[in-house]
């Protein structure tokens, strides 16, 4: 470096050193607001969350009384009913079932709200406070270890300022020792020249020894200067070292703060701040999940019982509560009359003829009448068929109307077009009525005409057998009928089959008729069914 | 039958047949009134359940209401507070965002309660009301069908007690003719006997013509009764043929009745009720699903989020957003002064030897200051994991508190026990506290000593750059640092690695620290970070 370079005076060197000291001080300042700051933000954050659980508690206790209040008043309701209607359980229709179930339903969703009080309360805000104390904590601490690094550094700086300032003094007393040597030096050479002209000109001796002394003393006095001067120098070369050295280790202090220890003083502010936020979020994550859960398992039971509402079973249940009512009567016996001996339809002449000829008149007569008859009955079902299709429409999707995609209102206007529209609905209904209308009608003239065939078939089948015997008594055959026996008859096993004994799936209210009908031959296990009311009823009192 | 057996006189069979025919309409009364009670059984279930869901809208309304209100209450302060600190969303905490969703997932249950509100009183009780009507429309015409079916048995049994009578009617005067008969015929049988005695004891002339006269009169009687006789027991044989058919068909048809046509009637009035409650019941199923749906999409977030509270990404968040207060000053420069041309530690002789000396006693002071600063390293590291086992301690399971098994007195009770008992939390908290002070007290010992080391080591490796500058001078090989850059330097560069770079997992506030660990060798990307922030602060002022 030349001495044309400007140097920095010290003044200068002193105020920039000083001014970056300044710079670094008031950063250290601002890292502690900073934190104080992030905890304060963190304690804000963490009141805010328990105001917020207090309050959401209060709501779901609320809405817990609300359930469990409108679940008691239906269920005391019911208590009080049943009581007087219905003395066991097995009698349960259906409906009634699944409206017990959502009433049970109420009731578990009633005990979760309450429950989800309860962790709120008890659990969430417990911690959510126990943070708080934890920020606060770790704040202090935190704060403790930042202030002595903070003095830790200083100390450095303040080393370095008086390693600098060191190296400023000896390097100034250097250069003034160089300078007094120099000037030593130029005073050495002035004497040196003076000399050499003094001997060219004249030759004053009495001056001789005056000038010796003299050079003599400059000389000593260089040596002197120039001891001083290598003393100072060593001197200035120590204390540069010493703070170049420092200026490393300063560096290096500063470095190591702001890199590593500025990092580890905010992880020991953070320290288990997130884990224990994390937890509490969890437990009301966990609870809100399980109340799912809960919620998820009540429902499914709900559906199981709609899956199973069954018009067909219900219908067995009220005919055995009023088994009485619908118990076949006792079969119109014949009374013979003041000892009439012959019991029998009498298919000897003069009469054999006629009944032959009523006979067949019946025969052809059925035979017209079953085939109007099964016309009929094919109209009939397709309308039960429509109906049905109409009955059980898959209408009862809602999930447009959760959509959150977009806004709130045009949610619900969106979904109560769709799934509701009072348009919609009368078309429907009206359509559903017309054909219910059409069915009656046509239902009305089945049973007419199934009344007239069903009474025609008992008179055939009678004039049948009557004329049928007569053939085979000629041939010595025994007619069943003769051996008659004194046990109750059970009229309907006699009747003929029914024509329509497949179950109109509408009737059973169940979505996946099909599998319903697979295992329901149901005519037989109906008779059956009769057969063993009737025999509970009427049974021993034949058998007697 | 022999005429021993005791006849059952006329009025004991008409008795019978009017108590059976009595006890057939009084079933067909109570027949009515039992769909008349289940009809009624039916609108009373349809008016509870449409108070049921009429109230329980108003509680899913109050709740959303109150929940709306809740989450409005926080957003509007968010949304003033947001406007004075921040901007922008980027800066987003994770616990921020954690907070944020909850309310967010607050105002998506509102909306979802506010839905079911609107579904109940929208659609569910709308079907519910046609169901009442649908089942008052079938039951009066499910009537008007049973009663044209009574109608039809009554006529039946008025036919058969018409032919009965007239049966009884014949065959009372085929008795009488046959009576008659006989008597004419015993008359007869006199007369022949008569007749005989007198023609053995004295034959009077005169009267011969007399007695012939009177046997053929009583002759003529006989015929004309035999002839009233066959004919008034053809009579009865029809009669009775026509009471039989009619009885059979009477049976058939009462049987017909009993076995299918009151199954039919019931059916009627059952007619798509267990199919529309289903829907209906399935509208509420899919409104209470998709709640739950919504209700678990948005936990989902919120879980997800929780997973994401991490401590070293908000760490750099608040760095990023304070990049002036925690930018790495600029490095100290050596400041020569007045021009002093030497700018590096000079090692020249006599201070070569004395700094030779002190580099070795840094090197053996540094080796043990490391070894024992290890140790306290060690220490910490051990501790840490400690408190980060309690940290992490998946206490936040609150399953038990949902069991609906035992009665909800017992559960509450459990549930505090278990989860969140007071002894527990104290003693846990105490642990945990005690293991943090420990933990910070290794943390302050080893600050101090990696501060000290940082410094020494800084010195030592200066002069070992010095030393072997020296000796590498001689070789002819040139210094990097005498190609000094007027570039700042990036202290932290050249600064010792951290000696604890890997990052404390309880830092982190995760579940799995363990999958986060795996990608971050964070202190280079910390480095880089620091790097890019000081080249933005000072990079232009530096290069310019």
């Amino acid at each position: 470096m030349s001495s044309q370079t400007k140097f920095k005076k010290d003044k200068e060197i002193i105020a920039e050193y000083e001014a970056q000291i300044k710079e670094i001080r008031t950063q250290l300042v601002e890292q502690f607001k900073c934190l104080e700051q992030q905890s304060e933000s963190r304690l804000q954050l963490l009141q805010d969350l328990q105001e917020f659980f207090r309050r959401k508690a209060e709501i779901e206790l609320e809405y817990s009384r609300s359930l469990e209040k409108l679940a008691e008043r239906f269920s005391s309701k019911i208590r009080s009913s049943r009581e007087h209607q219905f003395k066991k359980d097995q009698c349960l229709l259906s409906p009634v079932n699944c409206w017990y179930l959502v009433l049970h339903q109420t009731r578990r969703e009633s005990r979760d709200h309450a429950t989800l009080n309860d962790i709120f309360m008890n659990n969430v805000i417990v911690r959510l406070s126990q943070i708080s104390e934890d920020v606060i904590r770790l704040f202090k601490k935190s704060k403790e270890i930042g202030l002595q690094m903070h003095e830790e550094l200083l100390k450095v700086t303040n080393e370095l300022y008086t390693v600098m300032k060191t190296y400023h003094m000896y390097h100034a007393e250097s250069i003034s020792a160089e300078s007094k040597l120099k000037e030593a030096e130029k005073q050495e050479e002035k004497q040196f020249n003076k000399s050499g002209d003094l001997s060219m000109n004249l030759l004053r001796h009495e001056d001789r020894p005056q000038r010796r002394s003299s050079v003599k003393k400059i000389e000593k006095m260089k040596e002197k200067r120039q001891a001083k001067y290598s003393e100072n120098k060593l001197k200035c070369t120590k204390a540069r070292n010493d703070y170049l050295l420092n200026l490393a280790a300063t560096n290096a202090a500063i470095s190591k703060y702001y890199i590593h220890d500025v990092s580890d003083l905010i992880d020991c502010c953070d320290l288990g701040f997130h884990a224990s936020l994390a937890r509490t979020f969890r437990t009301y994550l966990s609870a809100e999940y399980n109340l799912e859960t809960s919620r998820h398992e009540g429902l499914d039971v709900i559906e199981n019982a709609v899956d199973n509402l069954d018009s067909r079973s219900d219908k067995h249940t009220v005919m055995d509560m009023c088994s009485q009512v619908f118990c076949p009567p006792l079969k119109f016996e014949f009374q013979p009359h003041m000892g009439d001996e012959v019991c029998q339809v009498s298919a000897q002449q003069p009469v054999q003829t006629e009944l032959l000829m009523r006979y067949h008149q019946l025969q052809s007569r059925l035979a017209t009448l079953k085939i109007e008859n099964e016309e009929v009955r094919k109209t009939l079902d397709a309308t039960m068929q429509t109906l049905q299709d109409m009955l059980t429409v898959e209408d009862f999707d809602v999930s447009d109307a959760f959509q959150h995609s977009r806004s709130t209102e045009s949610i619900k206007s969106a979904a109560s077009e769709t799934y509701m529209s009072k348009i919609n609905i009368a078309k429907r209904r009206a359509n559903q009525q017309e054909t219910e209308m059409f069915y009656f009608t046509k239902f009305k003239e089945y049973v007419n005409g199934s009344n007239l065939i069903t009474k025609l078939q008992a008179k055939h089948d009678l004039l049948k057998q009557t004329l049928g015997e007569g053939e085979r008594a000629e041939c010595g055959t025994t007619s069943r009928r003769d051996g008659r026996l004194r046990l109750p008859h059970f009229p309907w096993l006699s009747c003929p089959p029914a024509p329509h004994f497949v179950p109109h799936p509408a009737f059973q209210g169940r979505r996946n008729a099909r599998t319903r009908n697979q295992d329901s031959g149901q005519a037989i296990p109906l008779v059956v069914e009769s057969c063993i009311r009737f025999i509970n009823l009427y049974g021993k009192r034949c058998l007697s």
